[in-house]
C-alpha cells in the first residue's frame, strides 16, 4: 500500500560535503555545507552542487567560477553543521571551525585540508531553477589523504568515513555490501 | 600529506536508485539502476540522472520525458546489480527480476512497487556533457510504503535502508549521527 505525499527534494541518501570558494576582492575565502549535490558525468568527470541565490557563497561562485569540493568524515560532523547553518557574511568560518586553507592545484579556490578528499571544479554550466542556482562543474584534479590510496593509487574506501543526508538528518555509512557487477557475473547472465 | 590522481567522478556517496520508464511503441517498460543522480532544486523540487546515450533507457526517457525514481532497499541489492549490468534490450527487466510495475498518479511511467520510495519526474532540461547525458527533472509526485510514514507524514528514516555509491561499491548506511542545525543550536552561535 503506497501513500502519496506531496512532491519534495525526496531522493536519497545524498552527499554532504564542504564546498570552499576563493574570496572576492578583499574578502576571506568561504565555506558552504552543501547536500545537494551530485555527479552528472564520467568523461570529462563533473558534478552538480546547488546553491541558493540568497547565499554568501553563490556570490563568491559567481565570481570565481571555481571551487573545491571537500569530502568530510563522520567525525567532522559539527563544524560540517555549522559551516551550513551560518553565514560567510558574518563568520571567518576557516579561523573560526579551525580549517586549513591550502592551496589547490588547478584552482585558485583553497581546499579544507582536513577533508580526506578535495575536488577540484571549474563551472562550465550554470541554470537558475528556482529556490537554487545549479552549477554544473568540471572536476579537474582530485587530492586525496595519503593513506587513503593503495599501491596502485585506489581509494581505500573502508578508510573512508563521508557523511549521507537523509530527509534532513545526517547518517554515517554502514558496510560493504557489494561490488558493481558482481551479482550480474555471479548470475551467469548477461 | 596530499597525493593528486587525475580527475575523476569522486564525489561520494551518491545514492543507488532503479529508474523506471515506460515502453516507447509497443516496447516493454523499462529499468536501469544509476549513481549518478542528485537533488539539484528545493522548489520547484526537482533532481538529475545522468545517463550514456548508448543506453537502452536513454532513448526511451527521450521518447518518454517521464520516469519515476525508485529508492530501493539494501536487501534487494542483487536485482539492482543486475539492472544496472542488463541491457533492456536484451532483458524484460520487470518480469526477469520479479518487479511489479504499478500505475504512478501523475506520470505514464511505471512505479516499481517493491521500492519503498518512488519519484515521480518529469524533464524539464537536458543537456549533452559527454560521456552521460544529464536530465533534470521536476518531481511532481512521492509515493511511500505505508510503514513508512508516521502520523504526520514524516518519513521514518530508521525504517528505510538505502544503497549508497562510494567508488564501484555499493554500501548500506550505519547510523544516524546527527540532525542538521543541532550542533549550531547548540553552538549558541548563529
Amino acid at each position: 500500500m503506497k501513500i502519496e505525499r506531496k512532491a519534495s527534494p525526496a531522493l536519497l541518501p545524498t552527499p554532504v560535503v564542504l564546498l570552499s570558494v576563493a574570496g572576492h576582492d578583499k574578502e576571506k575565502p568561504n565555506i558552504i555545507t552543501l547536500a545537494w549535490a551530485g555527479t552528472v558525468c564520467s568523461d570529462p568527470p563533473m558534478l552538480s552542487v546547488a546553491i541558493r541565490p540568497t547565499r554568501h557563497s553563490h556570490r563568491l561562485v559567481d565570481a570565481a567560477r571555481e571551487f573545491v569540493v571537500n569530502v568530510p568524515r563522520a567525525e567532522q560532523l559539527e563544524l560540517v553543521d555549522l559551516a551550513g547553518v551560518w553565514s560567510g557574511a558574518e563568520h571567518d568560518k576557516f579561523a573560526e571551525l579551525g580549517l586549513s586553507a591550502s592551496p589547490a592545484s588547478r584552482v585558485e579556490a583553497p581546499l579544507i585540508d582536513e577533508c580526506p578528499i578535495n575536488i577540484e571544479c571549474v563551472v562550465r554550466h550554470q541554470l537558475a531553477l528556482g529556490a537554487h542556482d545549479l552549477y554544473l562543474a568540471e572536476i579537474v584534479a582530485v587530492q586525496y589523504d595519503e593513506g587513503l590510496l593503495d599501491g596502485h593509487g585506489r581509494v581505500r574506501t573502508q578508510r573512508l568515513a563521508p557523511i549521507a543526508y537523509v530527509e534532513g538528518e545526517y547518517w554515517s555509512l554502514g558496510e560493504r555490501i557489494g561490488t558493481y557487477g558482481a551479482a550480474a557475473k555471479a548470475s551467469g547472465r548477461r
